[in-house]
């Protein structure tokens, strides 16, 4: 097709829906993730409606054009980058919450609503929406579908699954389907709505989100603890929960990262320190004693300083730093590769301190924050892009880290997706009836291999 | 096949895994179902390892020989009954618990382990395994799985499900795969745990399951109340749950069902009550406060009666009164149909109402009592299966049940499964893209069709 030809969707959809303008596409070709290729667009549609979605992928199925559905484009793993002659679905225009059901305590949205607008809108209905990814101010519920996305309340919540109900989802061939229910319990048929949830728009086009809230909960108190190793922060993480405890946030940050935070906000950090633990308890009277016990624990693991902020404002300034990682990491003037193994906790030692020997075999920085009480960490790789050997051995690091999450019992994706960046890894996770039957389920439900094509699963052979 | 003949699967088999004399297949041609056909099977097969499972499901692979899983034959479907000229494939010698982490927090089991058993051993860990089907003294964990069981605790804590990271599973040609993970997350590739379990033995045979465990929660306090109307409870029941409490237990019974409980015994219920409702909090210090509010939502909807038990004791023998429900219908002297409809909490009370009209045209007793805090009911007919034309009256006022539960907006089983129960009733709930999908995966996974063929699916056409 040339450029003055008129793309065949224009006929087919709502004007203002279609774009080929060659600035357009470029700005929509890739997500966050590094590393990944993209390609180059046919053409991008922005979908309005269910029937927007179900008439592209009804063409784009009679015509056997791949389609690359698109949120926020704040993924890390390259699922929603172009493809050579794609479509680009972006879902971002479906962004109206529906329905917030305060007595039966669910919500239904439309893909394109980002997160924090939908979480801040049923707070003030005084329920609670806890997944909550870090991008969660700029992405969008149906990326968080796409990728089954955690975030820091998972320790105590669960990840973006649990709290889905239902799915419209268009399928391969632009047939909508309906998943799940409303109701709190339902087991009619195959759980098509976990399958959907976590596929990357691999399996399906999802239009419509019926959403679990919780009732608010007490505004939280917080604690930090600093410790001289990184084994002792990572022993208090799993003596605290082997106690019982429930945190409704437990995060690590290694030295690196702490320091890197304290170059862009000042928060009186302790110099000469490991690691750092922060920790939320929401339970209302219960949690200045859950925060006790923390300290408590924190402290016969060689912790030096133990904060309990006194009020939930400087508790809410401690949970700052945390959520300022991902920019101190970017400042630090190199490109990063955000890794994403998930551990058993006990092996969350052994998965921090593998990572410096990895750092010197392939000279490169190797930063590590995460979600500590999940066992999920996010080992970041720092380095010179501009520099083409680095940026191998950088990759290499990447790998390394993936390899020795695999080896201590864990997984090479906590919440990020596999998408293009980890999909050769995939294959190393899974056995090969676990690969097969993914695989035939993918050519069961899209036969002809148009949605997202070469995502998620390796190449077969 | 003679009965002089030598079974093929007992050269393949260890010896005293292979059984084929009538008395025995006799015995184990049925679950629990009222209504649903039993054939007659070719062979027992006793599991007693993973690899027994595969060599079977090879063999009936190669040969096109239909095998029906079964665990303890406690399900309410039909799933488990025989089929002509089957397998029957008993999972319940593989009962071994493999393991109990107590720092991960996490099991390993083998399918055949009851439920009560496990739960039972997990505490003597101070851990707590929440799914508790009102069968959990006699059902197995893989049964559990099989169905996505549920119980009382769900309204606080979630289904089996959600309690399961990770399973082995033989897959219809004995090929072996392993899904999900032990770690608290993981997101790589398709939930292939989640599309397993609830799948009735129709995807996959499950061999081990690794279950995420609790610490043991405080000893709950209980409460009861009654109502002079069904709508009364029903209305407390959404206004409790409504102002955000998260009660451990949260269960429904109408008069009839507490007369029947009252004859089996005497817990000194009083008379002229419409409908009575039981609520814990495991909550420790906060339970008292629970149950307070708990007392002024039902006296704000009607209560004539409250009872808030003053020690544990006290409130287990209310529990006991709950978990009698089933041997008290049955002491009714009749046949019994449950049914397991699942509605929107505010449906509840047009649930229950509406059982009285559908009492009335097909001249049956229903009987009510369920879990109300997820708007899950269990509404009993109760009929003399020696009339044929009053089973056939029992059936259609099953069927209305369905069918009314449907029209509010709700589910045809909230914890059951479909069996061969509901089938008919599945093309009633899922639309057509839906019953294309579950068809799909099902030819996709299973393409001989030998897994529990005529289970969940609707024919088609």
């Amino acid at each position: 097709m040339t450029a003055t030809d008129v793309h065949p969707l224009r006929e087919l959809l709502p004007d203002g829906s279609v774009f080929d303008d060659a600035d357009v596409l470029e700005a929509h070709r890739r997500d966050r993730a590094t590393f990944c290729p993209a390609g180059t667009p046919s053409v991008l549609v922005r979908a309005r409606s269910t029937e927007d979605v179900a008439t592209t992928l009804r063409w784009a199925h009679e015509n056997r054009v791949p389609v690359v559905p698109q949120g926020a484009r704040s993924g890390l793993s390259g699922a929603a980058n172009a493809i050579d002659g794609c479509i680009l679905l972006s879902l971002e225009k479906m962004d109206a919450i529906l329905e917030i059901d305060t007595e039966e305590q669910i919500a239904v949205v439309q893909p394109g609503v980002v997160n924090g607008v939908f979480a801040a809108k049923a707070g003030e209905h005084g329920l609670f929406y806890p997944p909550d990814p870090g991008s969660r101010s700029i992405s969008t519920i149906g990326g968080n579908v796409a990728t089954n996305a955690g975030g820091m309340c998972c320790v105590k919540y669960g990840v973006t699954g649990d709290f889905v109900r239902g799915l419209e989802v268009v399928l391969a061939d632009g047939r909508v389907m309906r998943t799940g229910r409303r109701t709190a319990k339902g087991v009619a048929g195959y759980d098509l709505t976990r399958l959907i949830v976590g596929s990357e728009g691999t399996l399906g086009v999802v239009t419509e989100i019926t959403v679990a809230l919780r009732p608010a909960t007490a505004q939280p108190l917080t604690a930090v603890a600093f410790f001289p190793t990184i084994a002792d922060a990572a022993r208090t993480v799993a003596g605290y929960l082997g106690e019982g405890y429930r945190p409704s946030v437990l995060e690590f940050m290694d030295a690196p990262t702490v320091h890197a935070v304290q170059r862009i906000a000042d928060l009186g950090f302790p110099d000469g320190v490991a690691g750092m633990l922060l920790v939320q308890s929401d339970r209302g009277d219960a949690a200045p004693g859950d925060l006790a016990a923390f300290e408590r624990v924190a402290r016969s693991f060689a912790a030096t300083e133990v904060v309990v902020a006194d009020d939930p404002a400087e508790g809410e300034l401690l949970m700052q730093a945390r959520r300022l990682v991902g920019d101190a990491h970017e400042k630090l003037g190199l490109a990063t590769l955000v890794d994403d193994v998930c551990v058993p906790r006990r092996r969350l030692v052994d998965l921090v301190e593998g990572l410096t020997p990895i750092a010197e075999t392939y000279r490169v920085q190797v930063l590590c924050a995460g979600h500590a009480g999940d066992g999920n960490m996010h080992p970041v790789v720092a380095f010179d892009s501009s520099d083409p050997e680095e940026s191998a051995r950088a990759q290499q690091a990447f790998d390394a880290i993936m390899a020795l999450g695999l080896r201590l019992g864990g997984t090479i994706t906590g919440e990020h997706g596999v998408g293009h960046l980890k999909r050769r890894w995939l294959g190393e996770e899974l056995d090969e009836a676990g690969l097969w039957s993914q695989r035939a389920i993918k050519n069961a439900l899209d036969p002809r291999n148009i949605l997202n094509p070469g995502r998620v699963l390796p190449d077969a052979g």
